[in-house]
């Protein structure tokens, strides 16, 4: 007996194994999950999927997919993708801008989940947080940006709170 | 001649130089500058001076000129002084949380200012600048810094006017 | 067969199709949702619903049901109705402010959405959403509010990172 | 002799005195501090002063000054008064949801306080502290208030960004 | 016949109640739910949960327990765990912060509340509701914090909007 | 006799007229004002005066004068200047952005405000305030922008606190 539950974005698909009666907690085997797709959506705007791309969207996409060796196109570019001078702008942008430089890829990937979370986009934290663990973010060094992050909020919040002045010791000259 | 002029938290002494008078921009000579200080200020809360510290306070005053080889304590420490406990509890923490780890103190400084900035602290935003300037930061590593938070800035924006949904590839397992 | 599921807000009534059994994507059929309800909520107030609402807040959902020529009453009304006086003051204000001015009102609601995604208020991004395409933001103007959103908020960081001093040239006389 | 200072949005009148000469800071005696004024301003709009106040504007003036028992009137509402209806709404609005009721008025106060800090105004901040003091705020209360502050913006950005889903216990019946 | 569904965090386990088919909604009988878990979860670190924490982290949570007379440990200590040293810092500043003092507790919450909600944390906002209930907060308290927050944020979006510049009469002396 | 007095962008120069004795205000007498410049700077970064600008940079500056039809650069592209890749990038993207399309300029320049406000970035407000004011932005419709900026802040703070569940009518089909 399958069964196909669909969450905020997300259908299920499990299958009761009726001799894991004894809780419901042992009773649930995940199968299977797909995004929710086509029908409906909570997005503000369609979801561009790979399959219906063409022209400049197909191009991007394509460009992403071999950049990250993968055939995953993840929603954010297929949200984007209704506007495709945004989408090539937005792509082209964002490879300059994490690529190689003078501060290595993971430290990017760790300032941008610091601004994501102060900015309180729970998207961008979720796959940024993906993407630095990708380029080999430790349990270790996620404890501590979290620490950091944590640290950072607080003194933030004190600072702004007495509205201290700034030193004259940290002008630029 | 010698005036003494006052900004937002600064008093500029001056010297006019009368040989100078061709432009008022060459005519102005910088002397020296000293935070406004005890009579009269925009925080919230009075800045307790080194000279006026004692008990805990002293104690963490002298700490915080150890471990900063510098006699400097900035205007945060002394607004927080007002509260010996949180004074004490904040430095604590701040040693443990920047200090040495699996993160480098100069990454630290830069996701300090990336939340910082986030969280349209200006103070912070300066102290933690010159901080990380201290630590190693290039000029090239700053531009670097300031285009990641303008780029993650630019596409929190976008996801969260798109409301897009949280790829099922970007759970935890 | 007919199944019942609950996500975050909403509960799916949903037929298994036996003969579309090749994939589970083709399987679903979503045949209706409504709204979680009375039972249990996330929202941290009670919901007043129109059949419960007497006195003033039966007054103010009939003036939304007739402004609006419909119904539906959303669930931002129906939180707010636990404070009655608070519900007759945001709606008569915010009937002023989006009403007929120097500003149209589809560019209202597009200022309505720039404020709502800066503070990251995911419900008032899709109401508004909702609200300008019913008073006619094209697909277009979509975008393009979006791309200005973008931009806003990157050079909102660069701006904060930099802490760019006003130009004189911007003081108001 | 006397000097007049200009700061960002203050005139300081300022007396030399010779006899106190052995540092600058002992030097400076501050005799007075006027608005910036009418001439120039870091703010949007016009500033509408008391003596210029007509109509609608004039009696909210007149109203504010009798419910707080001076004459002063702070630039919010010289800044608000523009648009004399958004003055009156926010005027009327303002003292019954400030006014007495089932919150004390320096809660309600610490509160405002708590809300601008996190929205980094720094105007509200100062003007409701200072309101707050007025209503009896204590050093210790303040200090308090501030730890409040300092520890809600630490946890804050410590849930968002480890993205902790909401505890089922959390939910309302 | 039992049904189990899965919603962003939640098991729901329900019983189709034949008798009840004239409408969805009366069909519905919630019986139980469960947290979504250990095997997956929207939070980008992993869960700790009580029965598998030992050392520093199983203190804390006895420490937890006992304070709150209670069983249960939220998600964000469980999430916090990753870092024990963390975890033991943040719970002991906790119970400083909020604990007694010359604000009372319930005044603490709300203030707590204020800052989550400006900082978009929907679960601290859920936290900090059930526990500003729990040390007594009213229905009418709950809606005039609201009316606080509303209030609070509307003249902040204001002030900041058009950039009033502080009176001098808000300086501290 | 002359005097330069400072702030905290700008110099002031200004003449002392004995014959306005009566009250230090009319005393004032404001002849000049200027950028304080290269010697100090509250900006974190140094600011690249035309003068000073060669290659790229000149050539965007260049373009920027031709487009504004002014010789005026104002101190974001100075500060920008220091990267002059995000320079180029910055302002061909703006140009875009903010150019010709399916929302007129102004409109444009009103959402900007809108997400600045929220964003609590001054420099921002006070730059696209002026642009809008250029665009054509009557002060009714600044009042009006206000007021919008205001609800939306205080029905965002509502929405947030009372965790309202996003509507299903307000879901994308």
């Amino acid at each position: 007996l399958q069964h196909i539950y669909i969450t905020n974005s997300l259908i299920f698909s499990m299958v009761e194994k009726p001799t894991l009666t004894i809780g419901h907690k042992q009773y649930l085997w995940l199968l299977d999950w797909v995004t929710l797709g086509d029908d409906i959506t909570m997005t503000t705007v369609a979801l561009i999927e790979y399959a219906d791309a063409t022209g400049d969207v197909l191009t991007v996409y394509d460009e992403i997919r071999r950049a990250r060796k993968s055939d995953f196109i993840n929603n954010f570019w297929k949200a984007l993708a209704n506007n495709p001078e945004q989408l090539r702008r937005t792509w082209d942008q964002l490879k300059i801008v994490m690529g190689p430089g003078s501060i290595d890829p993971l430290t990017k990937e760790m300032i941008y989940i610091a601004v994501s979370v102060a900015n309180s986009c729970s998207y961008c934290i979720h796959s940024h947080t993906v993407a630095a663990r990708a380029k080999g973010m430790s349990t270790d060094q996620h404890s501590e940006l979290l620490a950091v992050i944590g640290m950072a909020s607080h003194t933030n919040g004190l600072v702004t709170a007495m509205q201290v002045a700034t030193d004259t010791e940290f002008m630029v000259e």
